[in-house]
């Protein structure tokens, strides 16, 4: 782009800037902002998932690309007992997210969290429903029938080994809810998609 | 594996079988058959898409291993005015699927067609709902608010440039309804699977 062209460009924080360039330089650019234009993230509800990256690094970018083309407000990588994968660059993933944001015309960037302990994400406040996936043969809800349209719902999607039985159980007692996401049994990144669009769908029925 | 080895087949039809190896051969081997397990597909209704597969080979791969997790009953790549992709080797997506099926635990596989010309797809018939997902501004129904449990439905996803107005307008001539599946501009392997997810979560609900 040159001096003088137009460009719309967004704080990723729900607004749009109708810009004209004023310095055209590939590290750092000047704009004149003419028009901001709100467009709010599309849904009511606070939406949080937290997720052991699977090994394979293609799928967890695959999954946050998804995520933030559907709609997501945070992803927080987590470490559990049977993680095959015990490191993220969350860099890699903001590029894709913002990448597919700006690919879906949206203008809301959801928060990455860098890799967390596993006790430590389920330790966190939250305002809203806790859901815990897991394949345990114990109790548990059907999502699309346990969940309410706009409540917060904030998922922990566990490796591609499970959740250590410790682990659920921990959840449990810190008040997340056992559900299951269908009869099928879902590779983590499937999984993590699956749960998330639930929630979208049943918020869109009338 | 050894001859005398215990395994369980399945022939993509609905049914496991537990065996016993008796003849190992890496191309063809030969098994005695002690029990069948039926295990049905897991949904009643009959769920078929058409999509313009996309110019980057591994988003249809992405997208059929996603869809056979999930679940689906037949895939029908489609040429449209627009497509980017004009060939499509379905022998590489078929495996794609066994595989997802495996993975997943089906028994069930589902078809994939060779790629056909849209006009050909939409004269098919068809036993149920058909949706066509566009991006023009035309009155179209939400694709959660309109469908309704129970009901077969087949959908018709575009290319990354859209459906040609003139193609819409065949399909909504012989019989497809317009629909959007939300507010966020998705790429075409995330709207296809969007639409097949939107339609189990609806079957899912008490």
């Amino acid at each position: 782009m040159r001096e003088g062209d137009k460009l719309t460009v967004t704080d990723g924080q729900g607004s749009f800037y109708e810009c004209t360039l004023l310095q055209a330089n590939p590290k750092q650019c000047l704009v004149d902002i003419q028009n901001c234009i709100e467009k709010p993230k599309g849904w009511g509800y606070n939406l949080r998932i937290a997720f052991a990256p699977t090994k394979q690094m293609e799928r967890n970018e695959w999954f946050v690309e998804k995520a933030v083309e559907i709609g997501i407000d945070r992803f927080t990588p987590m470490l559990c007992h049977y993680s095959e994968r015990r490191e993220v660059k969350t860099e890699r993933l903001e590029k894709i997210a913002v990448s597919a944001m700006k690919q879906s015309q949206r203008s809301y960037l959801p928060k990455i969290d860098e890799l967390s302990q596993f006790e430590k994400v389920i330790s966190e406040p939250f305002n809203g429903k806790k859901y815990i996936a897991h394949c345990y043969d114990l109790p548990k809800k059907q999502l699309a029938q346990h969940y309410k349209k706009d409540e917060n719902a904030f998922f922990l999607i566990g490796p591609e080994g499970d959740f250590s039985q410790e682990e659920v159980e921990k959840a449990i007692a810190t008040g997340f809810e056992p559900v299951t996401l269908g009869d099928s049994r879902l590779r983590t990144e499937t999984a993590c998609l699956v749960a998330i669009h639930t929630i979208h769908v049943i918020n869109s029925l009338s």
